[in-house]
């Protein structure tokens, strides 16, 4: 670690300039306002237009030199070091994980002083990071990307696919994605439908709270992503996070059925009307699912997609021009967030019949989250039917986004398309059982 | 009750044609297939393009004159009549509850035999209805609207919102209004801000099974609206729906904290990140949460609305386009439902920024529900507040968009309506409290 470890191009030389070096506390102004806070390194991948600093309150502040006016070093700091934690031996025969990285916080080596956070790039690093990890596998860490997850597109999954689909061949008997939490339900649902059949189990993970503060579920939930990555019986794509909001538990959710139902707690992730595919306590699996495929068989990825889907959430007075819009973007595949059982507007609906009729593809979901579309009970529903709209079932609108985008991906369209947004393909959508 | 009971038009000029009357099996061939249902009789306010057949699973089916291609008798049925329930005698010194209707089938007639539902007008037909009523309260019925609650607007917001003003000046204790569950959460939350300081309650209220089935919720919620409208010593606004799956507590929900989170399940709507109103039992109120406004008081309605106001919700590749698409179509307020704490894409956030830039107001609530926004935490975030766009804190975005559409109603727009939108102005959202 250098006194500007990290840094580069105009930050660099911004840094250079006030004379500032990491650890120093700095007084930074900004267009809109004054922060003072510890200088942290930046990752390794980081860009040359912004600094990070460490804020009282625990949180990093990433500021781009765009707004800067101006610093001042406040008062020096010592010159961090990671401390360096000689990795403890793996054990002999122990499965091989694969880990990626896509630019979450969970897998980051974190010196607890400065807060400085870049990517555990090597095994050793990650085991000086998590211990544990050691005695459960070898893990091959892999930084594929170092982005923000809204920012993750049908590019990525693909990339990600493919990945997966090599690390199969490799030999490898599981693998773990770290991700940032906002579109890791996307994500582990685009995952499900190009890897479906994968012959491993593959294992989204992230954390809310970050590496650096001291309630982060983040070591916990890589753990016990690792131990199922590698030595779970069953296969397939699935999402690890903490169950509840002591850090004891962790719940294993079915690629398609997880949704991100809260923004901060460390159990924001629920599987939706479905039970929890596994349960990892600090001992081992407590609870798995029955159903779940084994590891093993026939596998053959699918990882193209195409971005021309559009998801779009009805609400009352909604322009139909929206439905024209989508079109206008390039969507031959539009899923629309209806209310309750399935419904929309007149005037949405008679947009999605003129979609319908130049050859777009419209589907169903529910904004309610829980709970399954019938599209046969109201007058709206049955017009929606007639007029040829998928009726989705109990499929979450998100999971459903991602798919229209595989679907697409595969070449398929019209009729072809229909039929694949109407199949389950990938535990998405479960047979009819009604509540009540 | 006639032969052809409320079908008039080119539905009743069909129905003549097969010889049909009102309880016959019929079988009807549309353009997509055959149905075999009972006739049942038209609503008062029914129009003359449909037919509507009782099915053997229990649900009506409204079948468009458009599709129809023939139809026979399949099987003379009786001739329905409303059995006669005189009415039991209101108690005196009751308190006069107003019972608006918007087109809900809550608050109808049902003859069980044939399933006919028509809107019940009289206070004696409501009371042989529901006969507990009349021991609740003097009930005066008037149905507003005969529509599906998807196809409810701004305009029906208001006109509800005058209605309501109006009663308060005609002495009501309290309102009720009942309404289909689809959009009766976006109803209920705009009407919050129109009748902000109301002296009396105002309870909305809806069924998630229908009235002509056994197991409908429609009763309970009924008895357990009118009660609370009439006697409870708080007012506002609020949803009144079942607690549970089972027939026995009632859930007072306030007006700008309540989703339809399940699309079937009698108790579908739950209160987000806040306590209920209250709770109420077959034997009163069971519990009523501190610090509601008791009745009384000043109120000033500001019953206007203006649909100049836009919801998207953000997902992943996203285009900017559609950014650009709802400022196209008028709006003038774009709330966006982004990811976690409040995230978009670097593309749509781009465009958000131009959309301020030309006068708009971006403002992010968040799409996982439950939980606070936090743009202070990661880039993306601070990019945004940066740019002007309006942090929601725990507001549903579903209520921040009846808000919008509420506040350029009052005539507010950029800097003043950007203010309106972050102060709370009828419970939509709290102040800071951190989880975990």
């Amino acid at each position: 670690m250098g006194e500007l470890s990290g840094y580069k191009g105009a930050a660099l030389r911004f840094l250079e300039k006030t004379g500032a070096a990491v650890g120093d506390v700095l007084e930074v102004r900004t267009s809109w306002g004054t922060v003072t806070g510890t200088l942290v390194p930046r990752y390794l991948y980081g860009d040359g237009e912004h600094i990070v600093l460490k804020l009282r309150s625990g949180y990093n502040v990433g500021l781009s030199l765009d707004g800067l006016v101006g610093a001042r070093v406040e008062a020096k700091g010592e010159k961090p070091s990671f401390a360096h934690h000689p990795p403890p031996r793996p054990a002999g025969g122990l499965p091989k994980v694969l880990l990626i990285g896509t630019g979450g916080t969970i897998a980051s080596r974190v010196d607890y002083r400065t807060g400085a956070v870049r990517p555990a790039v090597t095994s050793d690093e990650l085991y000086s990071l998590v211990p544990e990890l050691s005695q459960l596998a070898r893990v091959e860490p892999e930084i594929m990307f170092d982005i923000l997850s809204e920012n993750i597109t049908p590019a990525h999954w693909e990339k990600l696919a493919r990945r997966v689909a090599r690390a199969v061949k490799e030999g490898a008997d599981g693998v773990v994605i770290t991700h940032g939490t906002d579109t890791l339900g996307y994500t582990a649902a685009a995952l499900s439908f190009a890897l479906a059949g994968v012959p491993i189990p593959v294992i989204l993970v992230g954390a809310q709270r970050s590496p650096d503060r001291p309630s982060s579920d983040a070591p916990l939930n890589l753990v016990a992503a690792v131990a199922m990555a590698g030595t779970a019986k069953f296969s397939g794509v699935y999402v690890a996070m903490h169950q509840g909001e002591s850090d004891d538990k962790i719940a294993l959710h079915r690629g398609t059925r997880v949704r991100k139902n809260h923004t901060s707690r460390r159990d924001a992730f629920e599987s939706v009307d479905v039970p929890l595919a596994a349960v990892w306590g600090r001992d081992g699996l407590e609870h798995v699912a029955e159903g779940l495929p084994p590891r093993g068989g026939e596998f053959k990825p699918r990882p193209k997609f195409d971005e021309g889907a559009a998801l779009l959430k009805f609400y009352p007075s909604m322009p139909g021009g929206m439905v024209r819009a989508a079109k206008r973007s390039g969507a031959k595949i539009i899923v629309v967030e209806g209310t309750g059982l399935g419904h929309v507007s007149k005037e949405v609906a008679g947009e999605l019949r003129l979609f319908i009729r130049s050859g777009g593809v419209a589907c169903m979901a529910s904004q309610c989250v829980r709970g399954r579309l019938d599209l046969n009970v109201y007058d709206t529903g049955r017009d929606l039917l007639h007029m040829g709209v998928v009726p989705l079932g109990d499929m979450l609108a998100e999971t459903a986004l991602a798919k229209a985008m595989w679907v697409l991906g595969t070449g398929a369209s019209g009729a072809r398309a229909k039929e694949m947004m109407l199949r389950d393909l990938a535990g998405e959508t479960t047979a009819r059982t009604f509540p009540g």
